[in-house]
C-alpha cells in the first residue's frame, strides 16, 4: 500500500484526492492530513480515512477537532508549523502538497529532506523557488510529480523519453472564461463573473488566476523547473476546449500529447500511484463529443499577467517570488472587491519593479521577498480604491 | 553504427530512408539494399551508400546492376528468393522492410529467425499473418517496430508504459481524398482523383488505399497484431488535418497522442534509431498554421472495404490474407482502369465470401490462400468490365 500524506486536504485537490483513495480501497492509506481552517471536514475525513495525524492549522479549531477524535487514536496538532513536522512523518511515500500559496514552501523541503516523494499541487512552490526545491530533490533522490493537469501532461509525455531531449513544451490554456474581451471589458468585470471557469472546478484564487492567465504565467516558471528548461523552451498555446492538456516536442520534432476530459482526479491519481496506472470509471474522452480542437495565440498584450510572468522568468533570482506573493495580495483583494480586474497587473508590476532584486536568493531570501511583495501590495491595494 | 538492411530501398519509403541515412553521417550503415525493377536507382544507391549486398528482384536486370558495380566489392543477387536470404545477412542491426504488398512475408520471417529487429513499413505482413509474425518475434526476442505514421504514433506513446495496460486505440485517418463524398460520386472516379491524396506523399498501391479506406482496414489489423489488442479496442477516427497521427488510451482514462507535420521520414527515423531520437531539421509543426483540428466517424456506410477488413479481422484465421491479396489485385486493375472504385470492394467481398476459410492456418496456408485469393480477384475483375 503507497502510504500517503495530504497537506490541505480539505480544499478541491485534498478532496479529490480523498476521493481518488476511497475508490481504490487496498491501494493507499492515508498517514496525515491537515486543513488550513475547515475543521468540521477534516474530522470527518479524519473518522473516515484513519489517518496516524492531522494537523489544523487554525490554532483556535485545535480543541475541537481534539475532541471530536478522542479516542481515535490519531494524534492531532495546531499550527502552520506543524505542517513542517508531519511533511517528515516516517510512515508515509509521498506528500500531496495542496496548500494554498507560497505558504507550501517551507513543508515541502522538510518533506523533500525527508526523502519523501512530493505529489506537487501547490505551483507556488516551485514558482518561489524553483531551484532550491529542484536542487534539494535531486540531492534527496526524491521524485517531483506534478499534479496540474498541464505538468502531469507533460510529465505522462516523457516517461521512457529520459535519454531523449526536449526542444520546446507547449502549455495549453483554456483561456479562462475572459478569452477574447478587451481590456474595456475587463475593466468592469467582476469576481462572480472571474470564477465561472469553462473547463475546470477548482478553488476560487486558481481561478481568478485562469481568468487573468496569471496560472499560466505561475505554470510557464513551474515548468521551467519542473522540466529543466531554458524560458524560451516554454510556449503557451490557447485550446479553448482543454482536451489536450500540454505537448511535448523533441528534437527530432516529433511531438507527444496527453489528453482526456478535464478532471483533476486524474493527475492526483498519477501522481499518487506513478508510474502505474489504476483503472477508474472517470468519464472516457470521445471525440464525437468534441468534434473540433482549436488554437489561438495567447493574449499577452490584454492579459498582462502572462506577461509579467515570462518577464520575472527571463529575470530570474527573487523575481517569480516577488510576483506570486504580490499575485496572492491582489486576487485575494479582487476577491473581496477591493481592487478591479486589470489594477491587479499594475499592482504586480510596480511590486517587480520596487522591491530589490537578489540574483541568487537564498531560503531566507525568498521568504524575506515574499513578506516584503506582499506588504507592498497591500499598500498599493489600499491606495487604489475601485 | 547501426547497421540497416532496406528490402525496397528505391520506393517511397525506401528513398526517405535513404535521405534520413544520409543526413545522419557516422549513425547509420548501409549493409543491403534491395529494388523491385528500377535498376538505375538501385545502381545510383549503391554506388553513394556502398552497401556490401544489393538484390534486384526483376532477374532480367541481373547483368545491368552487376556491370555498373563491378569493382565496387558489391555483392550482386537477382530474383524474389534471394530477399529472404539477404534478409538474414549477418552484419545488419536492423531490416527495413518497405516491400510492397505480401511478398514482405517471408523475408520479414527469414529477418526474425535471424534474431534482426524488424522496422515494419510493409503493413501486408502482419495484416496477412499477423499471429504467426508477431509470435516469431517474441520467441527470437527481436522486435518489430512500426514504420507507419499511425503505428509509430501509438508505439512512441507506450514507451514507459510498458507496465500499464492499453483500453483502447484511435488510429487517425485522413480520410482521403474522397472524404464526405457520396457513393454515386465514388462510382464515377478515374486514378487520377484517387491519386491525389491531400496530406501524404506514398506510392501509388497506399494512395489508392487510403483513398478507398482500405489502408485504414489494413491499419486496423496491423495494430490489432503489434499491440496485442482485441478487434473493439482498436477504433478508427477521421482527422482531416493528419496532424494527431493515433492515440492511445490507457485503463485510467488517460489519452497520448503523437503528433507533428506529416512526413514519414520521422517514423522511419525514429523506427530505425529506436529508442533514442536523432535531431534533425524536418519542419516543425506550428498550432497557429493549423488553427483546429476536426474529428469525425469514418463513413464505412460509403467506404465498405474499412468495413471489409473490421469483418475479416473479427472472423480471424485466413480471412485478413484473402481480403489482403484480393485488394492487391484490385487496386492493380484499378490502377489500370479495368474496374471502377466501388467494384474493388465488391470483388474483395466475394473473396471474403467464396474462398475457403481456414482458422488456423500455418504458413503454408496462408501462401496457398494468398494465391487463391489472387486468382479469384482477378477472374471477378476481368468479369466486372468498367
Amino acid at each position: 500500500m503507497k502510504r500517503i500524506t495530504i497537506l490541505g486536504s480539505t480544499g478541491s485537490i485534498g478532496t479529490q484526492a480523498l476521493e481518488v483513495v476511497r475508490d481504490h480501497p487496498g491501494v493507499f492509506k492515508v498517514a496525515v492530513l491537515s486543513a488550513l481552517k475547515n475543521s468540521l471536514l477534516l474530522i470527518q475525513q479524519a473518522k473516515e480515512f484513519k489517518p496516524a495525524v492531522v494537523v489544523i492549522c487554525d490554532e483556535s479549531k485545535y480543541n475541537e477537532v481534539k475532541e471530536a477524535l478522542h479516542g481515535l487514536n490519531i494524534k492531532v496538532l495546531a499550527g502552520e508549523a506543524a505542517l513542517s513536522e508531519v511533511a517528515a512523518y516516517p510512515d508515509s511515500d509521498v506528500v500531496l502538497t495542496a496548500l494554498m500559496g507560497s505558504v507550501g514552501l517551507k513543508p515541502t523541503i522538510a518533506a523533500i529532506t525527508a526523502g519523501k516523494n512530493i505529489a506537487l499541487a501547490n505551483k507556488e512552490t516551485l514558482v518561489v523557488a524553483g531551484e532550491l526545491i529542484t536542487q534539494l530533490a535531486a540531492q534527496h533522490h526524491v521524485k517531483i510529480l506534478p499534479v496540474d493537469s498541464e505538468h502531469s501532461a507533460i510529465f505522462q509525455c516523457l516517461v521512457g523519453e529520459e535519454q531523449n531531449e526536449i526542444e520546446k513544451i507547449y502549455l495549453t490554456a483554456s483561456g479562462g472564461p475572459f478569452l477574447g474581451k478587451t481590456k474595456g471589458f475587463l475593466s468592469t468585470v467582476k469576481k462572480e463573473q472571474a470564477l465561472k471557469h469553462p473547463n475546470w472546478v477548482m478553488g476560487a484564487k486558481i481561478t481568478i488566476d485562469s481568468a487573468s492567465l496569471m496560472n499560466k504565467g505561475l505554470e510557464v516558471i513551474e515548468a521551467k523547473w519542473l522540466f529543466n528548461l531554458e524560458v524560451d523552451q516554454v510556449d503557451v498555446i490557447v485550446h479553448p476546449q482543454s482536451i489536450i492538456h500540454s505537448i511535448v516536442q523533441f528534437t527530432d520534432g516529433s511531438m507527444k500529447a496527453q489528453m482526456g476530459v478535464p478532471d483533476m482526479k486524474l493527475p492526483i491519481q498519477y501522481a499518487l500511484n506513478y508510474p502505474d496506472r489504476l483503472k477508474n470509471n472517470f468519464k472516457r474522452f470521445n471525440f464525437l463529443d468534441y468534434p473540433t480542437f482549436s488554437f489561438e495565440k495567447a493574449d499577452m498584450e490584454t492579459f498582462r499577467n502572462l506577461n509579467l510572468a515570462f518577464a520575472s522568468l527571463k529575470k530570474g533570482g527573487n523575481m517569480p517570488c516577488i510576483l506570486n506573493a504580490a499575485n496572492e495580495i491582489v486576487v485575494a483583494a479582487f476577491l473581496e472587491d477591493k481592487i478591479g480586474f486589470l489594477q491587479m497587473s499594475d499592482v504586480i508590476e510596480q511590486c517587480m519593479e520596487e522591491i530589490g532584486f537578489i540574483e541568487k536568493p537564498q531560503l531566507n531570501d525568498f521568504l524575506e521577498t515574499d513578506k516584503h511583495s506582499r506588504i507592498l501590495a497591500g499598500r498599493l491595494v489600499t491606495k487604489s480604491k475601485v
